[in-house]
């Protein structure tokens, strides 16, 4: 047992979605959002942001109904990727190999897990690289998505989800806590960031959203003001704000298909090795919006469902918290 | 009667409220928003914004009970303070003189009416001229409050009210309309911007807020941020988000007595000879918010008590609409 | 005599330039700098702002070799049109009627000039509108430009182009002067910014540049970045940078064929009946560049030549100020 | 020899610069630029940016001529506090070891070297822990100084040091080279940044700039507009402008003493394990500026001594390459 080592992830890498008519999700990520499509055919799209160097962090997959396909981290070596699967398998979750050129464009080896929290998650280490965009300012538009940053997750369980990816050796950033210290919520990273991943909570296993990064305030502003534009603000579901957790400015949207993306700006180093965790109390009204404003239903309720191995969604199970608790999400209390 | 011509109105020069604490209200609008102190003393405080030239934009009093004092209007040459002072007594509305000395610290010779809407109007050419602080940037500090722009007032009669204003020679650049184009509210300039006074369909008169401007968003979104970095964020009421009226970036605080202040940035020109009245249909969800973002109930229903000669807060009338139409605001429906 | 009035100019209006090649003009302006293409041939092309509601406020036209071919100031009423006529007629300028149809697109019944100081000027009223963009911040792009703000000019005789437009009704924003008051430069407006007309000490007439408004200080930066970005930066000539007189933040392009022009955000009310001129002297760095940086040679020796009714560039005589005068530009010494 | 093995070091953490006069030191640094008092008695000041959760990143020591004390990277672990020790011994560097209580404020036990380039570097683990002051926006002022992010050092021999840094475990994110891949200068990272040090060709050891990050790109500005307000526009050196290397937004500031600091901001995420070298090419216009601009000659020439272990600076070594190769700095050819 002490030889099952987990292993060493850098970083969110991608997210899989599944769409269900990919021109409208081209219209959405890329025209609108300004994700750079570095592979495209009939039935899939592979976009990355402007920072981006690897082959892509989103892909769009045509098919039958929305979901979550899978995410995936990167790992820091070849061998990290075997290291992925023993461990899952010692922990008795459904493990898969993929094969390079069997699986997703661009990746080579990887290996696909069912988590703990009944998450569809993909290790790998080899990718394709890809040209630099960060000075190609005249393609940039749109949100100018740079980089994809976070995946969101929405648990009923948010101490198993701590501690589940406390031993996968993801360091904790933020919490917010009940007076009890009890755990409503955790942004937890392996890069030197706030997040790589966190848990809003709620009927799980499902994705919240995914997080993208643009570079300055305006950027966010300007996605709000295109939709507007557009008279397609219904796209916009909740902000732009600044979030009290994290410092993060933001706006999230919902895709053609009710994906929810994060844009946002500002986060902090989080490299030292003794960066401590910063504790939101549940009842400070800034956690879930620095400015007090209040949050949008939906943003509380609604979600991506994911696939199993099986192509069907995963069951979702209730929060284990009560009514009140379910109230509580990512950013604090409905 | 043909004689008695409409004062030559150059803009909306300065508000003058009664607040209840002054200390408290130097915090608000000093410390916090950035004005400049022009003069001081116990119970007053003349503010100017880094832009203004002249003494004043702001006049803050001591009193027992918010209330706003009067609205004042700058006029272009000193013959027009005796044209303002015939016109509204043409009218059949209170009329006082206000000689020199005898008035609001740093203006001239004044005259003050009760306008037909029922509003303390003050009309004056002369004022003191202050030093340029437009980049004194050491001093910049909090919103950094550039100018005053407008003035936004609560009457039950909005046609009544533009009728009123377009005597006076202001022209008009936004309204909302009906599908029948009764008039839901209506945005009015002497100067070439959007507005120096506009209606918000209501119990009146009242005064929903100043406007005050300042450069660039991120001064907005940090406007919002201190009040939350100090555990204020109960001043800040709506926003920050974007107008669809008048494209203004904007979020509305409520100073420690309540009244209400938006600070903005970006409008556009007007002051071309034909410049077209830009009408909104009332059922453009944008128009209240262009991001489609619901509307605060309070921004609806409170405002400051205007004070009469008397100075006792003028009683207010309901708005001749019927109850659905209470809802349609400045900025549109509730 | 008395009854020979100058018309009542509104604004800067309007700028034809002749181009040497329409298709890499069009790369420039329309591509790069976002400027929106209003009317279309294969030797003309009509632009404008996004803020802007008529026509153009720009003429490009294929010719033979780059040059002005004048500058347009709009004007208040039709009637304005002939008193521009009967002023210059008196001014002993050559001056010529331009029928509605015969002139430029998009324009009505104009009158053009050359003015004493060299320039070929237009003077009109009636003009297309054009419709509203100001919120479709979807087809924004490049350097956003927003307006048409002003004309710089390069003339041997400050004095006498100072006096020719005060005469015109222009007031005076800000100038350059020596110690004894000698003036060097000025800024003078119709409508209430900082100007619609700058003047800068050198051989002249020339056409030192266009002044375009863009709306934050980050569209500015992204201008000059797009052009980093396609190896196109030999077009930025100067800046970014602040100005010190007018508080703008520019950065100066020069076009394919070598026209001059300024993108710049941020300068300020000027629209009060007793707005004083703020004068700068001639030793003050700060005056050419607020942060003290040096101004490029370029930038004051060069310029576009101007042509006369003869299609012809008009000559230029060198200025009248001494060689150390000659290094006094629009923003102070080089 | 196999068992020294070099200490891993987590970032830049701290520089402690000797100056003149520490009152005129804290206006530069805590009034202007906005850096935060951590500690501060007559002769000291410990500053730190309001991103930074550890004691200080700026030292400010009162001294009889301006110098650099020394630069100091934080190690993961204490032990790496011992492996610098003997990795530097192993080197045949002076070494000495710092008690705790004995160095620098608020710093625990530390060793300090003489490189093999010649500079003064502390290595330390312990250091003081800071109250969170990045959602303080009540508090930040002036350049917004975020963190400290590196240190650029001019050394006459690039190679050597893109050696010594290179087996010290730093990657290397970007390069200026010549056409035979001769290499100009380097700039390398520990932490997921474009670089914690960089190298200048040109006489060394001295300390060319500390780097530190602000926000946003109108913070970049703000800085210079307040120096230019106060008429101290003689402490801007170079820029605000755009680097090809490293894409920061930056300017460039010399200090009352003449230390020179970059506040910048915007770069990008390096943490990948497989994150590639981006190799400029020296005759590339854009490396040195994005946008063309020249670089000042100061910028290139001028840097601060470094002292050795008895207090005086060290002897500088002229750069061994030829003279044009002089006139490549940073960021390309002066």
């Amino acid at each position: 047992m002490s030889t099952v080592t987990a292993p060493d992830v850098v970083r969110a890498a991608y997210a899989q979605l599944v769409v269900t008519d990919i021109a409208k999700a081209r219209w959405f990520w890329v025209d609108l959002l300004g994700f750079h499509v570095q592979y495209e055919d009939a039935r899939t799209l592979c976009l990355r942001g402007t920072d981006e160097l690897t082959h892509h962090s989103l892909v769009l997959s045509q098919g039958a109904a929305a979901a979550l396909n899978h995410i995936a981290y990167r790992v820091r070596t070849p061998d990290d990727v075997g290291k992925a699967e023993s461990y899952f398998a010692r922990l008795g979750c459904p493990v898969r190999r993929v094969r390079k050129g069997s699986g997703t464009q661009g990746v080579g080896e990887a290996v696909r897990v069912i988590d703990p929290l009944g998450f569809p998650v993909e290790f790998f280490h080899e990718i394709e690289q890809a040209d630099r965009l960060i000075q190609r300012y005249d393609l940039h538009h749109g949100a100018q998505a740079a980089r994809l940053d976070h995946f969101n997750l929405c648990t009923p369980d948010i101490p198993a989800a701590y501690a589940h990816y406390t031993a996968l050796g993801f360091g904790c950033s933020e919490t917010i806590e009940g007076d009890a210290h009890e755990l409503y919520a955790a942004w937890m990273y392996r890069k030197q960031t706030v997040h790589d991943v966190a848990f809003t909570g709620g009927a799980g296993p499902r994705l919240h959203h995914v997080g993208v990064a643009t570079h300055e305030s305006h950027h966010v502003l300007h996605t709000a003001d295109i939709f507007g534009a557009l008279h397609k603000e219904h796209h916009i579901e909740r902000g732009p704000g600044r979030h009290g957790v994290s410092n993060a400015f933001y706006v999230y949207l919902r895709d053609p298909d009710g994906h929810r993306v994060e844009i946002y700006t500002s986060d902090y180093y989080t490299g030292d090795p003794d960066h401590e965790t910063y504790r939101w109390n549940v009842h400070d009204d800034r956690r879930r919006d620095f400015w007090g404003s209040a949050v949008i239903e939906s943003w509380y309720k609604e979600a991506s469902p994911v696939l199993g191995f099986d192509g069907l969604p995963q069951m979702v199970s209730d929060t284990l918290l009560d009514e009140s608790a379910v109230r509580v999400g990512a950013d604090g209390l409905g």
